[in-house]
């Protein structure tokens, strides 16, 4: 058994909407891949009974450690400290260390601080204060057994703290017990849940060993976990070359996001990418290069949003716009074709459609994209209807772009292979 | 006081952070526009005590309102239904209407159902069920007063099934009591979060009334939201008027993205756009174009990416990129005229820098980027030391050169109804 945390974010621009939280999702990996399973992850305003409300609810569950990010700002509505002490039982005064490290990151010292500065001191009594990145020092107190690791909400500052506080002694102490689960994951496009939770289902029967599943299903991808204790790898690596093996035509990694499998196939081969893209509108050129050394093989490529960026820079033919249209089959060859002989690059893809909310019409629907990938060996050219909003669409578009071109590098190197026997 | 909210997502992938939960902010933002007040969002993994623990969390709060979100699927990992009727008391069963709904959805009749349809179709004793938008159907259940909303996780069929539970009397009820209260936000850049914070403290003395204010800060800009009661308009439109005016330089709307400013800048002015990206891969034509109808204004641009692209395409000049790099003042203002020149653009944004995480030297590290915007009044660059991942170095980039670009068409503007006087 794994030991257990509870996440607590806070702040009501979270709870209202305006800002998607990473902090819950960044904490919720790291910990897990040291060992730590996440029981709980719970998103609260900034008021303190709701914040107090969360860490009580928190140490019921008898957690190793609690995160909390969040709420340390010197704002009036920053009241995380305050909130945690109450729930705690515990006074708050200005901490002599926190005082410190506030002075030395504001440049002066303890005894001229503002009231913005004396407000980011002030911590619950007996709290271990955690060295500021910005301008707000975190801290860690014990509710009984279990540290709280309370951080600032600002991701950046957060991360460099939650670096720093893993390798004090309390925490440093659950983290080094817990040993890593056995866990292998596969990443399917193609198969559907239902057909990949059948044949979970039909193979774990032959383990004795409590396994733990999850599967689930995003942008028609389908991602699933296998997870035992630590001591059950062989069975976990048993089931998992069983599936790989049952769906190798679906399968495209072990966990890597497609990008990420795209990046190590063209690196590997010494093989260059460029893209032109209409309705996506550079969505996926930023998916290639959000990966490290993307240089190496992408050479870049033309946002081709109007006609006659289409037309003039990467020689969409006038006369197939007239006819057919830029949403179209031959327009998604065009852009693929026309940027690789701009660039020189070895893969094209090209991608036209219509991401709405308005402009589809009863011929060309909202959804209806055509994507093309092409190489020296030829082109595959594919239309789709993807459902949901402007968002969906353009992010359907994009994970549809790298399978096809993920597909068509093995396809062409398999061609090779073959040809050269 | 609004009606209160509790929502709960459910998946192991989201408390082990391989999905960033959108369901969550989705429905969040719903029920905040509707004058509903979400008092928590609890993210659980696919167990039953945890996922019956967040419910009777829920509970004990009293809302007016819980909705759940996730676990409906046909896998065996999926037990919100189940773990729901335990929280509640109550059995679960192949409720008649539900199963009628599955086999519509797959097209067959309720009398063969299959063992995946048989458990889709199995909902706690009482419920009401509503369609399924992919094969899932939702439910309705009652937790003493307070319906409590079930939704299947997939996001788009999350978001349609909500649509129509709204509009079901228990619900719609609910939401038709609920006033939307006296809500203003302003959007900051350029001016601190405890300086907006400051002036807030100092204005909002005035007022008896209670008024609710989150302030945050996100890639540079500060976000504040100043709520109170729905008869309270005019002390938040006193309040909001008051800021707008003290900090005018610095409030770029009310609300909206900076994207969506610049959009409706250049669609009012009938003017165009081009970017030319590196570092950013796209993700500034990705962000412009998220904005729906930005074919109105954004003709497309070129990733230049590899320094043949910027100098074949782009025309920057090989001297430059020889003597001074590709990371440089120059190469950002040949990008941006260089996509100008190329599209005929009235604005060009370019955009260069090293983000990393390899990459770095002494003299360009990490974070270094440079950004030109230009039109036909001139060219304004500058170079900035971003701090943060990879991921942030491109997102502040991004931000910062739209923004750059909103204040030269306002400067432009400015300059052109100066000359005309």
């Amino acid at each position: 058994m794994n030991p257990q945390a509870v996440i607590i974010t806070v702040g009501t621009e979270l709870t209202d909407g305006r800002i998607t939280d990473s902090n819950g999702p960044f904490l919720a990996r790291d910990l897990e891949g040291r060992g730590v399973t996440v029981a709980r992850v719970l998103s609260v305003p900034d008021a303190e009974g709701a914040i107090g409300w969360a860490l009580t609810r928190a140490v019921e569950l008898e957690p190793a450690l609690v995160v909390v990010a969040g709420g340390l700002g010197p704002t009036a509505d920053d009241l995380t400290a305050a909130a945690l002490a109450g729930a705690l039982g515990l006074e708050t005064g200005v901490v002599p260390a926190a005082a410190a490290m506030v002075a030395a990151a504001g440049g002066g010292d303890s005894a001229t601080l503002g009231p913005h500065q004396v407000k980011q001191a002030t911590l619950p009594t007996g709290s271990l204060p955690l060295a500021p990145v910005g301008t707000a020092p975190g801290f860690i107190i014990f509710a009984g057994a279990a540290p709280v690791v309370v951080l600032p909400g600002v991701p950046l500052e957060m991360r460099q703290m939650w670096a720093e506080a893993r390798s004090l002694p309390p925490i440093a102490g659950i983290l080094d017990a817990a040993s890593a689960p056995a866990r292998r994951r596969l990443n399917f496009y193609g198969a559907g849940e239902p057909e990949v939770n059948a044949a979970v289902e039909a193979l774990r029967q032959k383990y004795e060993v409590e396994l733990e599943v999850s599967i689930c299903a995003r942008r028609r991808e389908v991602l699933l976990e296998v997870a035992a204790d630590h001591n059950h790898q062989p069975q976990v690596d048993e089931l998992i070359d069983a599936l790989m093996d049952r769906f190798k035509d679906t399968v495209y990694s072990e966990g890597d996001e497609i990008e990420e499998v795209v990046a190590g196939r063209l690196t590997g081969l010494g093989r260059t990418l460029a893209v032109g893209e209409s309705c996506t509108g550079g969505m996926l050129g930023e998916t290639v290069t959000r990966v490290p050394g993307a240089s190496a093989f992408f050479l870049g490529g033309v946002v081709a949003y109007s006609n006659e960026v289409k037309r003039d820079l990467l020689k969409v033919r006038q006369e197939t716009l007239d006819n057919v249209g830029a949403v179209s089959e031959p327009v998604a060859q065009q852009l693929a074709l026309g940027v690789r002989a701009l660039t020189g690059a070895d893969y094209g893809a090209g991608i036209t459609g219509v991401a709405g909310p308005s402009g589809g019409t009863p011929e060309k629907p909202v959804g209806l994209v055509f994507i093309c990938v092409s190489s020296e060996e030829g082109d595959v050219v594919r239309g789709f209807n993807f459902p949901g909003s402007r968002d969906d669409i353009r992010e359907y578009s994009v994970t549809a772009a790298l399978h096809m071109l993920n597909r068509k590098i093995m396809d062409d190197e398999a061609a090779a292979a073959e040809s050269a026997e």
